[in-house]
């Protein structure tokens, strides 16, 4: 798969979209945005930009579709139906399998929901020397379910979910820094030190993905985490909802550096 | 004193200037930049502002005047001889006294620089809406000697000295963006939570000012702080050096919202 990676964004949904390109996306077309995605019936449309609107560190959107039409011109010529490599779909909330595109499940009721990513941000902290635990050791970035309440909207609601990079307090001032120019891919962290202060009862624990170690003199940074729009999907229960596979996201025409507000 | 607070700098330096107003300026002619005064011998000044420049964050300089010259022009109509308040001389590096004014003292050898302060970042803070401890209890801000070594510079080196405030992490993050903005007046904090790991023995016990509580959920906030550079001076003695009596600054009409880079 590496002829890949350098691929422009459009080159590289096309090779998804024709079924040549399968699984994770990291890495690939560096430089460009990746984005969540979230496809709900239009019924919960309003409820849940509304939601986003009101929670914007952890859902942070990006672009959205008009009702039925699986374009989003914002993000470039994506395909909402086939240009994430494989998809989840949920019933009533809960899983109900994963297809490699949505050609038969898309119907004009669908609004899509495409939503900012922390890769956007890992990216300018690599760039600016600042090491990233989880990308060293080639694993998950480790997140954490907590205790802070998202402003409830409709149907959505819950709490939020974030993933943690353990750094020196040098470092995390320079990561805030940096993320601060980033607040359509979560921006600023939420929180740093104490987990419990936030509700996380474990650290060695992630709810999510896998442990990082927090060497001495790191303390635990914690950013808002795009798996918390995913969760309020689930507790909201529509009777269909869809999101991309984690990891395998939609790769949009949008320069990382152009989300940088200064 | 209450009538001069709301003056404009040109009015309060000539009140200072003429015997009508003594003691600390924190308070007056809100908006303005305060400066932190050092006035050296002309043989150690090129040594001196390499010394800041290499240590930008502890030495912040906002002006410097020409060789024997009393004024600096960028910062408003200030003459250096009369318009702090109140002056500490030091001969060879130790302390000789305060004078009212360096009429008397000043000769065409010495030159002037002015120092940013954190006056200035505290005022953004506070616009916020940020807590700051120490101004809330009325008492001067802990500072403390670090292991932060300065970058030398000639007879200038010795390590930073630090001021703290006390912060929630969401707090610290928020203070962390708005001081960033200001690099003219020590901008981001240098560390925070573990004092060890800057050489801090004793959080309780500050090496200057006054001790500011820590309450559950707060962590300390280190910022780099101007009394390095007069520590600085003191250990490179020279054989006169004049500094401002400490809170006794001078005012500038330079504008601390000038001072923000974005």
């Amino acid at each position: 798969m590496n002829s890949t990676i350098w691929m422009n964004p459009d080159d590289l949904r096309r090779e998804i979209r024709e079924g040549r390109f399968r699984g994770p996306t990291a890495g690939h077309s560096p430089g460009y945005t990746q984005g969540n995605l979230a496809i709900l019936p239009r019924e919960f449309s309003e409820e849940f930009l509304r939601f986003c609107r009101l929670n914007p560190k952890a859902c942070p959107v990006i672009g959205v579709s008009e009702p039925g039409d699986w374009r989003v011109p914002e993000l470039g010529e994506v395909d909402l139906r086939t240009d994430a490599p494989a998809y989840c779909v949920f019933r009533d909330g809960e899983p109900a399998g994963e297809v490699l595109d949505l050609r038969e499940l898309w119907t004009d009721d669908m609004v899509g929901f495409v939503i900012g990513c922390s890769m956007s941000f890992e990216e300018a902290l690599l760039e600016a020397g600042l090491p990233i635990r989880h990308i060293e050791q080639a694993t998950t970035v480790p997140m954490y379910d907590t205790s802070i309440a998202n402003v409830p909207s409709g149907r959505f609601g819950g709490t939020m979910v974030v993933s943690m990079r353990p750094m020196t307090p040098q470092q995390a001032i320079r990561a805030i820094q940096i993320t601060s120019r980033f607040p359509g891919v979560h921006g600023a962290p939420v929180h740093f030190g104490d987990p419990a202060a936030i509700g996380i009862r474990n650290i060695e624990q992630p709810d999510y993905g896998e442990r990082s170690e927090i060497q001495p003199g790191e303390v635990p940074v914690f950013w808002a985490c795009g798996v918390t729009p995913q969760r309020a999907i689930r507790t909201a229960r529509p009777k269909l909802a869809i999101t991309h596979k984690p990891g395998q996201m939609l790769v949009s025409d949008v320069r990382n550096s152009h989300l940088a507000v200064f």
